[in-house]
């Protein structure tokens, strides 16, 4: 019996998050990889599960789904230390999350995308992307230099949120070097979710 | 006293989201407008305020602070209807909310600022922008033709979100001549929220 059915690609960060959140949680799941890369995300067959025709999505036990991974790891978490029980310090795991879809993964893993996928250079990235990329790392920076954690004092569905695209953020032409809060922050991830260091 | 205080600019949707949740739960709030056009998000004294250097942000009355558009009609939401109470309906209200900041906010939402702002005709717009932003208008039509509300059987804060460029779309230059359920919908909208007709 599989209680959490995780539909993804594994090479897709977005994807991740939801597999690490789940192992974390010690929640049982069976892997479904799905060729997002080749269009599966938009066939029939998928859309009637997930209309939205993006990865990852989930399907529980009784059959519900739920789409969108900020939403989907937000939900496994609730009741955890992934999810402070806290109102305001949940929102402020929101502002995380919401950060991430809009300011951060556009430009850090749509250049990771392109340059690992789709034969683009480092030089021939979008410069818009680049400059909002470097801004969003930098962000990161500021905040990560008083703080171990971006809510609160244990990593949360932010941290994993964003550890994704973040630890992977060199594949798409970012450069770390300089950003020693954001590296140690990566580390830490890395430990928590038993990664293997990417960098 | 004010036990709200909204910083905000009264032409982005965004923005208007928050305003629109404040009224609709009855909360007093005070406006302060924002030049974001100008730079003003990028000025010492707001980003002091909001290190994300974006609007919408709220104060509340004990000096919390709290940024993302999405996150804050979320927290403001709580225990109202709104925001429906059972966890996996909220879940479904967060998989709309972090749809629409990444697969419906980038692509209408840009094409009208780029129009009514920068001056970019019809023709001019990003392809690609034209190309996400008319899928992510089909998704909601097809999601919304047996249905009056995204989530639910009442308007919640998913609708919120959406409502505030899904109603300006035509300022973008998309046409909802063709899409019966988002017009009647966006009407819905517009008289739970005391709207004037924007369409």
């Amino acid at each position: 019996m599989t209680p959490l059915k995780i539909y993804g690609n594994a090479n897709s960060g977005n994807c991740l998050k939801v597999k690490w959140t789940a192992e974390w949680l010690g929640l049982p799941y069976s892997w479904h990889e799905v060729d997002s890369f080749g269009g599966e995300t938009r066939s029939p067959a998928y859309l009637a599960m997930f209309p939205m025709g993006q990865v990852p999505g989930v399907v529980f036990e009784d059959g519900r789904r739920l789409a969108q991974s900020n939403a989907i790891i937000r939900y496994l978490a609730r009741g955890s230390a992934l999810l402070p029980d806290d109102t305001f310090e949940a929102a402020h795991v929101d502002e995380w999350l919401f950060w991430e879809q809009y300011s951060h993964e556009p430009y850090i893993a749509v250049c990771r995308s392109q340059m690992l996928y789709r034969g683009i250079s480092r030089e021939e990235r979008d410069p818009w992307r680049v400059e909002r990329g470097e801004v969003a790392l930098d962000l990161m920076e500021r905040h990560l230099t008083s703080r171990h954690w971006l809510v609160g004092d244990g990593m949360t569905v932010a941290d994993i949120a964003l550890l994704a695209y973040s630890r992977v953020a060199h594949e798409g032409g970012f450069d770390l070097g300089q950003r020693p809060a954001l590296r140690a922050w990566i580390a830490r991830g890395e430990t928590q979710l038993n990664l293997t260091q990417a960098a």
